[in-house]
């Protein structure tokens, strides 16, 4: 049903002196218990609730807050606002959940973040989320290790294994590394459910509720959410030509943070390589300073020209590097498997958290993993996707230096996933986000990377996953939604990245 | 080399007033310092220790706690602990790791489960892992699966899923838990990497520090460890012929408890069934406290004789009941793929939590799953392992009252895994299986599932693990360590279950 006929601004009462807010929850909440809103009717998107009212998106976020404290509609992620079940006489005795959660840190992530997995309309292009193209996982490989092995193999390597993971696994790990230059033996090496659950065990050893953590000022959307929710105060590097080596000094000096996360090669989402010399320095101040330093290194093999300098951690002589990698974007995501290289003593005290919430990571993928790397399928399928990946970049970065370059700016990354544009008219990358989904083509506003909340003309494009005529088209649809704000803008003279009041 | 010579109780000054346990951790710190005990040493196991100084265990374990904190030496789980490497001029730059680490809740369990896990003597048969026979895991039928589908599977399939879990399993979850009388729907279920990580999620989402948890006083050694590490208090019921409810609403109306957690079927340890008259008052008076019961149900397809009465949840009139779910014990452990059923607006809680922790669970394990269901394959295997493992059973409670009928007393189980047994003699199980692994047989000591401390005379032993022939085997082993220690106990007339001071 067509519900905004319900939800009408004239019933607000202008000289009220209750904030908008409220108003507008009592409105709904009224037709929730009149059941002119039936349970399980789904509510308008924020975005439409604050047209329909004509207020901010604030306001209406916080009237959906309000009706959600009150048990009357509930929000579910990557879907939206739903009313909730009546609670009749019987229904006093129905758990009363939302009461029952503990506080969950409402940051203005999630609410971008659920746009962004939000079900896009029909034939959408996506250059929002990290991820490889599905058209290049090396299923046929995996297929044969499959049938291959699965005879050879003990059933008990099924059963249950070390909480550290799958030893064949943690084994063909280290040999990688230390081909890359990293010293490490299997004590060294915890595989994980992904590399995000390294950032997640991290956190719960080393964080306490105020401890400081250092990080780029855009970065991983993943780490921000886990260091946040461990109660951290983040500590922002600005992104710029040169890592400061002096404010990070700063840093150390006056709040003694608990640790430095860095993603030094192909950073996401600025696509910034840290050059050989800035790692020496960082390296030798960190030694000084004896800070822990976790190195995420998701895209360092997905390199579209020279190799890039060898990681942080093959410089570590101070044992304080931490370095976590991931097959989810050089193979598939689905896998899972991700890994943590670092000291035993911290590799064990890890292991005692990772048991609390998997006992060990899955069997199955730990032991495709192993025999791909054992049996050296990885240096050709790497060779395959970096032939591949660098074509759609090359083609991308042409078309949009065709198409977009009077409204955007951005380097081309010399290897990773990701383009970083930033406008160069005034106006948000939210603003634009809003008129590219009506074309069809979605990314990632640059405010979700931030770790403090500055000014969001910037925006994240993925070039890996879809093939070079679809990119094709997804920028066109860029330049169209350009086209349309430029002209929109040149109608509408409001000033387009006012700051609302929360009220 | 044999350390035992350089730890000798004779150089301990027994007029000194400082505590055995400072005494040992000096003199021990002596020798690492003088490089008598080289970095990397391992040293002998706790037990050992307290035999070589004739100390309390308790004392050897005070011992190397402190220099653990001194960081000279370091404790591997299920290895042992060993001395750290030395800390000279250069290695004042390095990190302190130990120092870094937040708080540890350092719970006598640990150290049980370390000698439980601990790397036994070649030979040994284990009856303490829960774990069904490898030589049962269906690999045939699930590699044919695999080769069957992978085909005509897209493989967007294996890239990133919702974190609810990969859709065809959550539906075809619902469709098996539908069929035994729980009602179920997509949206009601959340596919976890192990029913472990359900109480995880749980305990992250409904409790604070100080919440009160009530607990059956044996059980799963996974939610005591989960709930104790988020600083809930454990309130108690005795496991005996009949559920105690005045007991419980007792509990209800002083303590508020967040949650009950219970296996109502073939519970671990003690096998016990719920009978269904007992699953109905627990309902009426859960519903009339809007009580939260967490029913984990990992055992209840294994059953020996009658079907068991359906589960809580299948009575749960008041959308109280959150149902955990394994494929770890009926299927294989690594396929690391349990599941929760609970409103939807707690497993959209559930969601925004795991996906901090690993995004989502392994694809190729939940599209196996998937097909497993969907092709119906899991009746047939619950057959087979059906038959199968109540001829164990049975093997086993003849041979144990043939063997042990003097000196313990069981229940036959009517499912599950496991015989609980008790001792009719003075003494504790922790001796008996300090006695049991000479005679290369270990089993869990009833103290590992304990809520809370008591006297420590029960055990627990798996019978699915190995076949008939081992069992018989085990069973001879645990009748001839009982012959010994009857021995030794007639010889020997100091009480044996004395409680040491910590010291």
């Amino acid at each position: 049903m067509d519900i905004s006929k319900h939800l009408n601004s004239e019933e607000l009462n202008t000289k009220d002196k209750q904030p908008l807010y409220l108003q507008i929850a009592l409105l709904i909440a009224d037709k929730i218990q009149k059941q002119i809103l039936p349970s399980g009717t789904k509510l308008p998107p924020e975005r439409e609730l604050a047209d329909l009212f004509a207020v901010s998106r604030t306001t209406a976020i916080n009237a959906y807050r309000k009706l959600e404290q009150q048990g009357l509609v509930w929000t579910k992620v990557g879907s939206g606002t739903y009313v909730a079940q009546a609670r009749d006489a019987e229904s006093l005795f129905e758990v009363p959940w939302p009461q029952l959660f503990t506080a969950y840190p409402q940051n203005p992530l999630a609410s971008i973040l659920r746009d962004i997995v939000s079900t896009p309309a029909p034939g959408t292009i996506s250059l929002a989320p990290g991820m490889p193209d599905p058209a290049l996982y090396p299923m046929e490989t995996f297929t044969e290790l499959f049938n291959h092995n699965i005879g050879r193999t003990p059933p008990s390597d099924f059963g249950y294994i070390p909480i550290e993971g799958y030893n064949p696994l943690r084994r063909a790990i280290a040999a990688m590394l230390s081909e890359k230059g990293i010293s490490a033996s299997t004590e060294n090496i915890i595989t994980l459910s992904g590399s995000q659950q390294g950032l997640y065990l991290l956190s719960k050893v080393l964080l306490e509720p105020g401890d400081y953590v250092v990080m780029e000022a855009s970065t991983f959307i993943g780490a921000i959410q886990v260091f946040q929710s461990a109660g951290a105060r983040i500590l922002s590097l600005p992104c710029s030509e040169k890592l400061s080596l002096e404010l990070l000094e700063d840093y150390l000096i006056r709040y003694r943070p608990k640790l430095l996360y860095m993603i030094p090669t192909y950073q996401n989402p600025t696509g910034r390589v840290m050059p050989a010399h800035e790692r020496q320095n960082l390296i030798k101040l960190a030694k000084h300073h004896r800070l822990v330093i976790v190195e995420d290194d998701p895209y360092s093999d997905l390199y579209y020209g020279e190799q890039p300098p060898q990681a942080l951690k093959a410089l570590d002589s101070y044992g304080g590097v931490v370095y976590l990698g991931t097959f989810s974007k050089i193979l598939f995501p689905g896998l899972r498997t991700g890994y943590l290289a670092g000291p035993p003593v911290l590799i064990n005290r890890l292991a005692l958290e990772k048991q609390l919430i998997d006992l060990h990571s899955n069997n199955i993928a730990q032991w495709l993993m192993a025999m791909f790397l054992n049996e050296g399928k990885l240096a050709g399928h790497l060779t395959t996707v970096r032939r591949e990946y660098k074509k759609r970049r090359d083609t991308m970065a042409k078309a949009l230096r065709r198409l977009c370059a009077n409204d955007i700016e951005f380097n081309v990354p010399e290897g990773g996933f990701y383009f970083w544009c930033k406008l160069k008219q005034s106006g948000t990358s939210q603003q634009l986000l809003q008129e590219a989904v009506k074309n069809r083509i979605s990314f990632v506003p640059g405010e979700a990377f931030h770790t403090v909340p500055t000014l969001d003309n910037e925006f994240r494009l993925c070039f890996t996953t879809h093939n070079e005529a679809v990119l094709l088209e997804s920028v066109q649809r860029l330049a169209k939604t350009f086209a349309q704000l430029t002209k929109k803008n040149r109608a509408n003279d409001a000033p387009p990245s006012s700051v609302w009041p929360i009220i």
